[in-house]
């Protein structure tokens, strides 16, 4: 890796964290320039616009995620176990690759989905790509028969999905202390209900 | 209502929706005087500043979820079909009161929980207020028998919001055209599981 390389995955992370708390409309290259210490037309030497930014920035994140969230399951035994680990790390992203603010891709869901464009897509891309992802350890543990035959990966996905975003809401702006527990509780009967036929 | 009152609402309302696209952060005293057709001095004797807009207008869409959500919901008999109801009109909110960008709650869930300050504090507080609601209604279906006494209403009222959040982002940012469906398959999957025991 070059050292351009690196500077700009330097600047992307912080870029990162500071969306966290300020949001995409709250980054600017001005603001981040600032955050870092460069000068305004160093950062434009290596992101054109905001939105090259903002693109660069998620492509990032989605790079971090699959590190820190992606990869470490895929070390877990496939069934119910992997399935257990993937809700995890999910909870844990933002505090793995620290986003003071909360999730990056929360905020940008909310910011982008008015906003038709290239990062848009790519939003849309990435968190289809993470449904699909939940979806297929689902699939496997139903081929290995830890859930049942008749348990729908899409939906476990959705459901899964929406633990994470209601753990993210409690958390963050209603500072529940019981927001953890509260994120298990339901996993664990999502997981119950997967276990057993479905009625 | 006087006039100036009358004019104020109108503001409010119109301030509602186009907050839902731009997010409160994109809702400016200018783009709404704009928008209105009115001159920002005229804009500026309504509200003093903009933290007092958007707690002005946080406080009209309370009362207008109230008018649209809770009210009529408390005309349904108690118990299962009350929770029903609350559930179906929860998720139209953003259609009943016109939010052509989604729910003007969510947006400012993820604009405000890092921004201490009074429109923060209402937020929380309105938040907070909805999810004991639906906990007392769950509280009631227990009562008069239709949920199991095993159930934790808290943990329902967040599940509940959970299954809201998922289907608006799977509805607004990932346009999934089976949104509906899934968010309706996942609230009678919690239905089911409140009306026997849990393990």
């Amino acid at each position: 890796m070059g050292k351009g390389e690196q500077t700009r995955e330097a600047i992307l992370e912080r870029a990162l964290t500071l969306a966290s708390r300020t949001g995409l409309d709250g980054l600017t290259i001005g603001s981040l320039a600032e955050e870092l210490g460069l000068s305004k037309s160093g950062l434009f030497a290596h992101f054109k616009s905001k939105e090259a930014l903002v693109v660069q920035m998620l492509e990032r994140a989605a790079q971090r995620y699959f590190e820190v969230v992606v990869k470490p399951v895929l070390a877990e035994p496939r069934g119910e176990p992997r399935v257990r680990a993937l809700f995890e790390r999910f909870l844990r992203w933002p505090e793995l690759v620290p986003q003071p603010g909360g999730c990056i891709f929360v905020a940008a869901a909310i910011e982008l989905d008015d906003q038709p464009g290239v990062a848009r897509d790519l939003l849309v891309r990435m968190r289809k790509e993470w449904l699909d992802f939940v979806a297929g350890a689902v699939r496997r543990a139903i081929a290995v028969g830890h859930f049942h035959a008749k348990v729908d990966p899409e939906q476990f996905a959705f459901e899964m999905d929406g633990i994470g975003l209601a753990w993210h809401h409690a958390s963050r702006l209603l500072g529940d202390p019981r927001a953890d527990e509260r994120a298990h509780r339901a996993f664990e009967a999502l997981l119950a209900a997967a276990r057993v036929p479905r009625r």
